[in-house]
């Protein structure tokens, strides 16, 4: 059985194995947009179903290789449960009658992400900036919880649409924070109705986007400083190692003169 | 009496009490969410008013507590007077029939910035960049009553709506700052009376924009600076203090071998 | 007439002159935001000119002494230029009738800039970035006037409006730099006579976008660098002075002892 | 052959020659800005023509000097293939019938930059910049391709102006990216039929404006490193190689001691 896993492993450590999933992921990917044309799928509507299921059996198939290859190893990789969950979605049963479930199968074109090292960095880069961020992040829940409810306790009454509910009114903030619309849209009719309603709106823009910023700024100076000490430290440890053993040595020469 | 006060100060200081206070905090947000949904109300609404009550005498007596054991210090700490306002707020007289005071209830949610640390750190970071940018502060504000007096004056008889008193003009040229509909909102209607009203606006818009992104570039180039000089200091001195304390060492040896 | 002129620039050195023209321009800033106070107009509104114009004439006494006492030097120093420039909108024949010369009064509060030395600094540090920028500048009006040529050629038929002649198309193309209302307010209407109209307008998005982030970067990267060379250097300068100092002082002595 | 190559090249680097192109390409921008002004036109249309086809004449004859002393060198200066690529437009037969090609004649303007090397650096700095961003570019171009896919397959059917096709939806994907009119336009109508389509707009909103300012970031951390190392490491080199040789030179003189 080991035997097996092991040869199991080379095999899908070939790059051929790799360059055939990425053509796949790809092929399909086409598939996938020729679906959302009428022209091609009257034309060949069961031609482009019967290759999508193909190329949906052949991701099934190299997952259960990968699985069976290294065993419980397969679940401590992110990436692996990533591509399990994308292609998972596709089996759920009935995941043909849900247009839901079915607009979901164009996220296996995700898998290419996992397939190229250059872009899972990147993406890897971009995950292990979040935590950082977390505090900021709650900051801004706690805001939008506040603020999601004295806008409907204050504007509820009167603008049912924007602020009838908690959800809705933090959709409406959320909206208000990318500044879309913010005033002409929303609260230039609002203070129609309550005439001081700059005094919750205002403070509301200029918190939020000051955290924002902050994010931001945090952003910047993490990497900055990420880069800085990768890309400087090599030369300066070097030099700085070379001239203590050089002050040693003189200074050992020197017992030795005594 | 010192006596009691230092006892109810260790007591207060236990973890258990925090951990309460905390849970009371977010218990408390949860009702003043639930106020929000008239559903909740009709089925139990004088339970959750009556429990709200009881969070609220939860806080007031944790706060004179603390009063009494920190006797002068409670006031000079900024997080207790924070604090102390925000329980404070719902203890006016008929702050139960103004629905403004009634909504600015749900501040007491941000207590739990106060109690957690780190949340405590991210604000006071974001509170200790503000004084570095009081100077851009002031001019912004000097730019706006200058935009004002302007906008009123050449655009408040036609646009009595947008510019026909100082605080409206100065609202509208926030939004414009914000570049929300600036254009198609606000001044291409303008122009379309006095056509060369692009002269002043869109000056306006650049020296604001510049402004608010060199507010930005100060706050970046400041925190660099704070995490440049925190991170590399330490070792850098180090390594300086050995290389001159070796020197001078050599220099004294060379000196006893004259 | 030169110990006049010696004594009357020391009277302007003192800081009672100093901040009685601060008051004077503060309680001017005053009076023109009250003069757009209907009310007030009808209210006070002689006085409320007559005092508008003793403050005009103390900045002209004020600025006149200082000519005298500075003489030549007194023109070579932008701020004195600013300040005059400021002061003489007020003094052109006819500026009481026409309402833009009597809107431009107002930049007199302005002049609280070139008073605090603070307030100075910053905006000559805004200044100071501008040079550096020249070059995306050029690019940015090569950039507008050829998208201007272009959309007046192009859409300038169909929509005289918004892209009618050079003036206009120009206006067009900065509100869909600041991307304020481009997609559902100007290029789809655009797209519904021009269907490939997005091949003109997605570019000039991205470039002008892409422009300024670039000016953005450069504004931060330049003042990051006078920051860091500033302040590193003193300290870091000292130390080096001293290694190069005591190693040349080990190779005299080591000289010495041959 | 080769002697009347070398003449022509010398004759093309003179001063007088570059200066002369400069003001032939700013008076053709003229000529083509004069062309959009119909009352130009009506006074003085043939010479305005006659003129821009006398610039054009300049041009070639300048490229083709170029070509003919420079040989094949000529080919691989990516600035030699932008200008002949804008010049030929002009030569494309029937390229004064079509307007669009017609509109393209004023992408020659772009030469200037091509004349200036301050400008020249600008642009090759840009696009220097480009690479480094290839990474986000491909993971941008991926999660464009998902978005359209999804939103053509879950929202075409209900709205096809916006999500109609796959391009349609690509560019209202691109307009919300940007933050355009994304809620009171597209987000909003489009909840009205489907209640949750926040959830699939949210996330790509969130996701795509990180991206961005991610690539933001990198950029400017980016060219931080290239200011930082030009300028710190010339004279940090200096002043270590002096160390360390005054290191070796004590070390050396120690040796002949004993």
């Amino acid at each position: 059985m080991n035997a097996f896993r092991t040869r199991l492993g080379d095999f899908l450590d070939r790059p051929i194995v790799a360059r055939t999933i990425t053509a796949v992921i790809l092929f399909n990917a086409l598939l996938l947009g020729l679906e959302t044309i009428p022209a091609a799928m009257a034309a060949a509507g069961p031609m482009i179903l019967a290759l999508d299921a193909a190329c949906l059996a052949i991701f099934v198939a190299e997952l259960t290789a990968k699985m069976v290859a290294q065993g419980r190893r397969f679940w401590r990789d992110g990436w692996n449960l990533f591509d399990t969950a994308i292609v998972g979605v596709a089996l759920i049963p009935g995941s043909g009658s849900f247009s839901v479930l079915r607009a979901l199968r164009i996220l296996r074109v995700l898998r290419i992400v996992s397939v190229f090292p250059r872009l899972r960095r990147v993406v890897e880069g971009l995950i292990t900036a979040l935590p950082g961020m977390a505090s900021v992040f709650v900051l801004m829940g706690i805001l939008f919880y506040i603020g999601a409810v004295m806008a409907t306790t204050l504007f509820g009454p009167s603008f049912p649409d924007w602020f009838g509910s908690l959800p809705q009114s933090g959709y409406t903030l959320f909206q208000i924070m990318t500044l879309e619309s913010w005033s002409m849209g929303i609260v230039r009719p609002v203070m129609e109705v309550y005439p001081y309603a700059w005094a919750f709106f205002l403070p509301f823009i200029l918190v939020t986007t000051f955290a924002v910023v902050n994010l931001l700024v945090g952003l910047i100076v993490n990497s900055m400083q990420d880069a800085h000490s990768e890309e400087s430290n090599a030369a300066t440890d070097a030099y700085r190692d070379e001239v203590l053993s050089k002050l040693a040595d003189i200074e050992k020469r020197l017992d030795r003169l005594k």
